[in-house]
């Protein structure tokens, strides 16, 4: 097995490092020179973990391994610091196949809230790129700008205060849009304004009703193939004493509506 | 995906379009001069598609209208010349928060199948990554070849044809490897070989036996955080009558494993 | 049902046995003398199988195996003849265990439909418990009472024809009304007159809005405790290749709404 | 609305009254001059309910409503004295309604346990049938003894402590097993033996590795129609700000496998 690493694949300050003990012990932690991680199975030292690369063992001071794994972006969205509800993993991965955004698409979304999809976006579209962040609430952007700025994102994105229901969108012709706010329907038609003709527009909500009255929206606004699903994760624990499924879980988050706007005939 | 915007949207030559009429009327086509599209609703000439932007309204000999849309990854994934079962949407879509490859990434594959999941880690990782793509049988390659041209994905694929449980993988150093084959197990030592420490192996396989028989090859050769998943997506029918959840669908497609190597205490 | 072992397992004139052949050959026939069963795997003779006991194998005339099995409430359901949809078991199944009904009740049905929710009733409020089945439709009536008389029930049922929502229930006093129409709200009210107070009126419908509306209904009506669920049944396939869940099934019949009606504080 | 209950419908001093606040306060009580229950929401004097039809309404010593509920057969099930885990009454619906037994029937259940599923058979073969209930640890029975005395069923019931791995059955020709140990594939030679030719066998298990294992040894004893089932049950919140699946919830109990004997070709 090959033990040498790559150079690009040593751990350097300011990278995003997920530190592993086991599975109710993980750590998405940034490394910077002189910081110190404590837990329950003893102290860790980041700059004994600098200059390693990923996929480095360490011991806690109590003789407990650690593993320095690469956070996927899934860890990246979760373990953000949270103002608000964040989308899961499962529903932006499902919504992203869903579009034909990539590498160099420009995208909208609305409301910035955490900043959770906004990294996840924002890594999708790198290098040349953009996201378009809107969000109402001034003390939700200035924490989504930190947790973009750690996750080392923020060229990739643009945020943009203000109440899109009222005011619209001031960028046009983007790829997508997401809308990830309580009344998807009140953006729809400004929606349908940014939006490439042919493109997509997707929308999160918990409930029925909302998912009804949005796509109500989308039709009278020129979106056709709509649709909604909603994404049910489950694990199944593979174990010394049997194979099941995870007896409790969770089994609900939200509706995900996808629809695709076109120039009518005239 | 270009981020020029409103000019950048005219259908070309060349281009996939998804020409919708209604659920069960959609055709992915590629755009050629000279092309006529036939369906039970009449017939599409091509012609008058190429130069209109996405989202163009057309109508059928018949007077039916239809829609010229973007196709998002779901679509080109799903409508590959299939010579294999391939990987649904709904699982990629899972795995890819589940690792840490976006733009630029360089990735293996194996097997290549019918290049629906090659065209997906293609279209993720340009404009400067890669795609290593194992596949033995070499009708398959062929074909898949001639599905990754017509997606416009030629130049992020590289294809090796080989047995790589007997021999392993030629590429070294990868951000991740993605396992699509009936014995995944004995993939995993040449995988463990491939992927940098640290980061991530992921497969797919339908049954318990085999998630359990890779599980289990994942632990003796360094693999921590391993999981795994089934991802079951659920269509709710949004209709004048009543909303309800789709009555009949896909209920099982692949248990989703995921892993991350580390560097051993010596 | 008997409690005289042995002698009262044998299969006699009459009686409904499921002949099995295999997964997709299996049969749901009446015994009576002189009565030929055909398939594609070769003719069954009645009379060779009247006076055997349950479980006697039996061969085809071209040879090939069939097994004379007593069959479940389930089998009996499924295979009525049916004017409408029906009640799904599984579906029942969860609502019987959520009443108090059992030996002895006496309960409401509205609409008979085909009969097999009446048949399943019927046979669980046995020996000297009673089935009203109220419906609208003549020609359903006559087609349930059909198959209520086949399946060994008629003793325990009795028919009403009548327009529930307009007039009412005639019984009164009842264990538990369980309602199978489009518009549940408009039998909640009689319902709630017919049903003992502190016990259970249940319905089904597919439709969310169906499920919204009669549970307003419900409050209105002094019912507590008042809930919805839906039951998936997910089929694990075990084979000599492996073990995995079906790849396609029923996704949705129902949500099942249940109540208990209280007699308010003056 | 009909306020005057049959006399059949008045609370009596031993009877089970579920007593219901709200969805986090509810009771299941055995009633009993003299006893007083108390809740965060107040006192109750369980005299003052004795006397009074089901269904009424009562105040504590604070002023909270109280509803006086007809329990559930599955409010019975989930209320007993647990030295074990139990079986869920939405598995056992399923499973009821797959096999053939109703009032009459003549059942065996392995083991014991708490006596969750004894009683629930109990109420169900009432009025001349029986359940011979196995278990081998004595602890057990005596527990489940008192439970199933409290649910009023102990007629119907007849405990035999030993272990049937080792000694199988005494009661033969039963129209049903239920298996529900660790192992049920030591219990299967036995249960075949012991069930009537044609009729039931029935198992719970939490894991794969068990349903594969059982399943061999149903084929090995002349066993046909196997299947292994779960059964998902997801609750609908329907709320005035709106309608969607609960979050969080049981993802997973048990397989349940079914089968039926049959007497082999000679």
């Amino acid at each position: 097995m090959s033990n040498t690493p790559a150079t690009g694949n040593l751990i350097r300050a300011g990278d995003l490092v997920l530190i592993y003990l086991d599975a109710k012990r993980q750590f998405l932690v940034q490394m910077a020179s002189g910081l110190k991680l404590s837990s329950d199975h003893g102290a860790m030292d980041i700059d004994s973990i600098i200059g390693k690369p990923f996929g480095y063992t360490g011991t806690t001071h109590l003789g407990r391994p650690f593993y320095c794994l690469k956070p996927s972006l899934s860890d990246i969205m979760l373990k953000v610091k949270r103002m608000t509800t964040i989308v899961y993993p499962k529903d932006l991965g499902y919504l992203l196949l869903e579009t034909s955004i990539g590498p160099g698409a420009r995208v909208i979304e609305v409301g910035t809230g955490s900043g959770a999809l906004t990294i996840a976006l924002a890594k999708l579209v790198a290098r040349d790129g953009v996201v378009y962040s809107y969000e109402r609430r001034d003390e939700f952007v200035q924490n989504a700008k930190k947790n973009v700025e750690r996750a080392g994102c923020s060229e990739h994105v643009e945020f943009r205060v203000c109440d899109v229901a009222a005011d619209g969108f001031s960028d046009k012709d983007v790829d997508a849009v997401f809308i990830d706010v309580p009344e998807p329907w009140a953006i729809v038609p400004h929606a349908a304004d940014a939006v490439k003709s042919g493109h997509y527009v997707v929308s999160w909500s918990p409930n029925v009703e909302q998912v009804r009255r949005t796509i109500d929206v989308l039709k009278e606004h020129h979106f056709v193939r709509i649709s909604a699903h909603e994404m049910i994760l489950r694990e199944l624990l593979v174990r010394t004493q049997g194979t099941r499924p995870r007896e409790r879980s969770i089994t609900h988050t939200a509706y995900l509506v996808k629809a695709q706007k076109i120039i009518p005939l005239e």
